[in-house]
């Protein structure tokens, strides 16, 4: 993912240490023809793995898990978050922290669209510390769908939130990798 | 659009005589091939528009209007909706009431992604009241972009929204007319 890694380097802002700003082609705008090329790789990383379902958080993470659905052709659903915990017995419901919000919200899944049947590939746009993620995927396993494992487009490797779901034994994927902030320049892994 | 008719009569759940629960076809779950459908006309209803950019409003407006968007090969913009205003110089944001959650909300675009010479197709799913609409098209005209039209997947035209925005001299497109809800039956115009 080149174009991907050049993009970050021309249009991402440094706002601190640990937030990179990602608006013109990740948060705010996207280029379908980008996000289409980061949905056929997270396909081809995943095929044969039995995929019935792509999911991922509302809003910045649909997007690619819609092009990753496409490429997969199987049905894409995005956990809503809510502003109030109400007790809604069709739905799962976890209350995460926001690291870049500097809130808690509420993310929420229906019942009707998790089953035991499931082998779910969770698509996100970014992984800081994976309080969202890990929300989800504690909805995941009260469903007691199976999680065939993760794609992430930006993992920040300098944060926590990677580390802590690979070492739930969970498969994580990502596209490029952010080793640190530093100095005004984002360093990737390689 | 006969195959989204079906998939509404299918999977439509009737809450009252004024709000119908797409969540399994629309707004938590969405088919990647019907939503490419959708994308597809309405890219051909705007074909030859000039259109340089698909805008839409988190979230659920999010997997058409970037269908629509891969079509027309043209980058994508969703607004966000936030909390709580804040004064952002780089931002426009309008207030704005939601029928469905019954509060308060307020969307912002980034100054960035929006200039005079943008032509613009707003992408919505469904359209009741409009009072986002009307949000979004009022930071449309902030930013002195052009509005082409705006294409809405489901329109409620025993509700206000759709008809408000064509009195403001707008072309407005949707993909399905729902008359009304009454007796438990979804009705539609054809």
């Amino acid at each position: 993912m080149e174009r991907l890694k050049q993009q970050i380097r021309e249009h991402g802002k440094i706002l601190s240490d640990k937030v990179l700003k990602l608006d013109a082609l990740l948060n705010h705008q996207v280029e379908p023809s980008l996000i289409m090329e980061m949905g056929q790789e997270f396909a081809r990383r995943f095929q044969g793995d039995n995929i019935t379902k792509v999911i991922t958080v509302e809003s910045s993470g649909i997007p690619v898990a819609f092009a990753t659905a496409c490429h997969l052709g199987v049905p894409m659903v995005f956990a809503k978050r809510k502003k109030t915990l109400t007790t809604d017995e069709d739905c799962y419901m976890e209350r995460v922290p926001s690291f870049t919000k500097g809130i808690v919200t509420d993310i929420m899944v229906s019942k009707s669209f998790l089953s035991p049947q499931d082998r779910l590939l969770f698509i996100d746009d970014i992984i800081a510390n994976g309080d969202a993620a890990r929300g989800l995927i504690r909805i995941i396993e009260r469903a007691e769908s199976q999680l065939a494992g993760m794609g992430i487009v930006v993992e920040k490797s300098f944060q926590k939130g990677a580390q802590t779901i690979r070492e739930q034994g969970i498969r994580l994927e990502s596209l490029v990798n952010i080793t640190g902030l530093t100095d005004g320049i984002i360093h990737f892994d390689s």
